[in-house]
């Protein structure tokens, strides 16, 4: 069912890893940061801006891609690495997540969601049938279950959920036939440890070609973040690929790859960089509006390799910022990804060569310094 | 005082003139189109995406860099060159277009203008002196000489306006100073045959490097506009390269260059790119938004060599656009910039191959084809 994928662990430290998982599209190394391309476009950037931010990896959304241009579409039109021109791993997920922040627009029941559109209110059906079926016409590398992903501290909901998201885990598995897609489970249970174990167990128990950890970087705690992430891959087997979804801060990365996570997306870096804040491969961020760099000719980030380090200063990067010109979302989100690429890329570095714990160790120690010293 | 300038002249054909004007950043091959980058930044687009569309050239506007981030940071930065990281020839015009556009804000004597920034109400004053300092801190390898554009059919208002542009073309010369800069004088005189033959020779008398033509494409019919540009290249001399300012549809390309027009700029090519609208080489509009592109798989012009046509489709970049993603304004950008860069290679390499008059009946033929047909 999934033969083409492949998951080589080719260094562990404690439970850190570093691997290979083999798609279709190519090798993705792990760990690895994907930025989101929500509507088949990472914003402001062409494919090529992407690929050489260092990205071998990106998110689409299924449910905006389903509503507009609409999953047949890109079919006819040779599926989605065609059409966004990205001829490298895609990864899309199971819609589940867009349709139930719909909040008002949906109905949920124990067979899928009706919802309606946030673009015309026309009214729609995702059950897990519907959403492998749109996945398979979209034609990314990896997809997802279709899962429910309820507030994080409601118990009873939960529990309810994750029942739920059991039974549609197993009918996303029966109704997927293409073999040129991995499609991963998705463990949920909120912040409470015995559902998230009982979830992971279950899961893990129906021979997915990997698994992703649902429900966080919602509300809950970054300590209750990691405490589940932890007890999860615990128990996810070891020869698999671990993904944990939407998170993406450089501590978040770091924290989930000590815990044996090895793959991440968010929107953050591309959020930010369209708000005009950079992101620091140290963790700090710089609000390049800020007046203070109107005359500084450093790079965002001194030593950074990226396009834009190379070529603009501060001051450049705060012109158009101010002056509201479209080149400085560009510009900051080719930083951003690039700074988040190269942690996963420096911290995969570090466990194959055997000193990921001093890595750590320094990384810890760059976090202390006083911010007001840089 | 203008030592590194060379104009070339490789070949003519009737009026029409392929060239190379040597500039310290760099030959410009002539004719040339050249992108407008208002605030030292194409829009949307990055320096190696403007350099990849195949300009050569590009126009950043003084009015806007003065108030923003100011002539005096982008000296200390390095110049303009290094401040937009564009290290090829660059043209800045004396910011006297944008501060005649105020209307309200502004007031005219013969000594210069004093007007009211756009931005915060702050008081400014800006004279052939001013506006060439100004100039000579941006660093741009062809800086213009501050000149007043009057309506164009207002007679006794040009005739006005007319004398103080030839007074301030004669204090812009005297006030510059940068031998690393050429400095082109501007001929105006509306729609009226008399004042435009009078301002051209009285400005070719002054010794100019390059000349350009102003006031035109600002309300006049074509025909008049082309008649103003056959009148004026007739005076001036043949040696020294001509300039038509904000000028940029193909046509006004082809007709401008028939007359004997070396240098082009306009706004065109990347406002249309955010509108939706992308710019055939042959004169041609598409409104890509139009439903009849969602399920095309062709490039926007089959043929075209940019980067956009080589990876997307006219279905992705609707979805793009329908979707107001930024890249639509991107991938638009750079295929109108390449089709306007494009169309002044062919003429240029028609002029040097002998052919200049079986490309315009070619060029001609094309443009009666029927829009349905394509």
């Amino acid at each position: 069912m999934t033969v083409p994928f492949r998951f080589e662990v080719l260094a562990t430290a404690g439970k850190a890893r570093a691997g290979v998982f083999h798609t279709p599209h190519g090798p993705i190394p792990t760990p690895v940061f994907a930025p989101v391309g929500t509507r088949a476009s990472v914003r402001a950037l062409t494919p090529r801006q992407v690929r050489e931010a260092g990205a071998t990896l990106v998110l689409a959304n299924t449910y905006h891609l389903y509503l507009r241009p609409g999953a047949e579409r890109i079919a006819r039109l040779g599926g989605l690495h065609a059409f966004m021109a990205w001829p490298h791993p895609i990864l899309t997920d199971s819609g589940g997540f867009q349709v139930f922040s719909l909040s008002d627009l949906r109905h949920i029941d124990d067979d899928g969601v009706t919802f309606r559109s946030h673009l015309d209110g026309s009214l729609h059906r995702f059950t897990p049938e519907v959403s492998i079926r749109v996945q398979e016409l979209l034609g990314a590398d990896i997809i997802m279950a279709f899962d429910e992903c309820p507030e994080p501290y409601d118990r009873a909901y939960n529990e309810r959920a994750l029942e739920r998201t059991h039974r549609w885990a197993e009918r996303s598995l029966k109704a997927h036939t293409r073999a040129d897609q991995a499609l991963f489970g998705i463990v949920q249970g909120g912040v409470f440890p015995d559902l998230r174990e009982r979830s992971a167990r279950f899961i893990a128990s129906l021979g997915f070609p990997g698994h992703a950890i649902g429900g966080l970087s919602v509300g809950e705690t970054k300590a209750e973040m990691y405490a589940m992430v932890d007890l999860v891959t615990d128990i996810l087997p070891a020869d698999k690929p671990r993904y944990l979804m939407g998170v993406g801060t450089p501590e978040d990365l770091v924290e989930g790859v000590r815990r044996g996570v090895d793959i991440f997306d968010c929107v953050l870096p591309t959020r930010l960089a369209r708000h005009g804040t950079a992101m620091l491969s140290t963790g700090e961020r710089l609000n390049v509006r800020n007046a203070r760099f109107a005359d500084d000719a450093q790079p965002l980030e001194p030593g950074c390799t990226c396009y834009t380090c190379r070529h603009f200063s501060r001051a450049y990067v705060r012109h158009l910022v101010v002056s509201k010109e479209m080149l400085a979302a560009t510009l900051l989100s080719i930083h951003n990804i690039h700074a988040l690429t190269r942690l996963a890329h420096d911290m995969r570095r570090a466990i194959v060569e055997g000193r990921f714990a001093a890595w750590l160790e320094a990384w810890e120690a760059r976090g202390e310094k006083p911010r007001a010293a840089r």
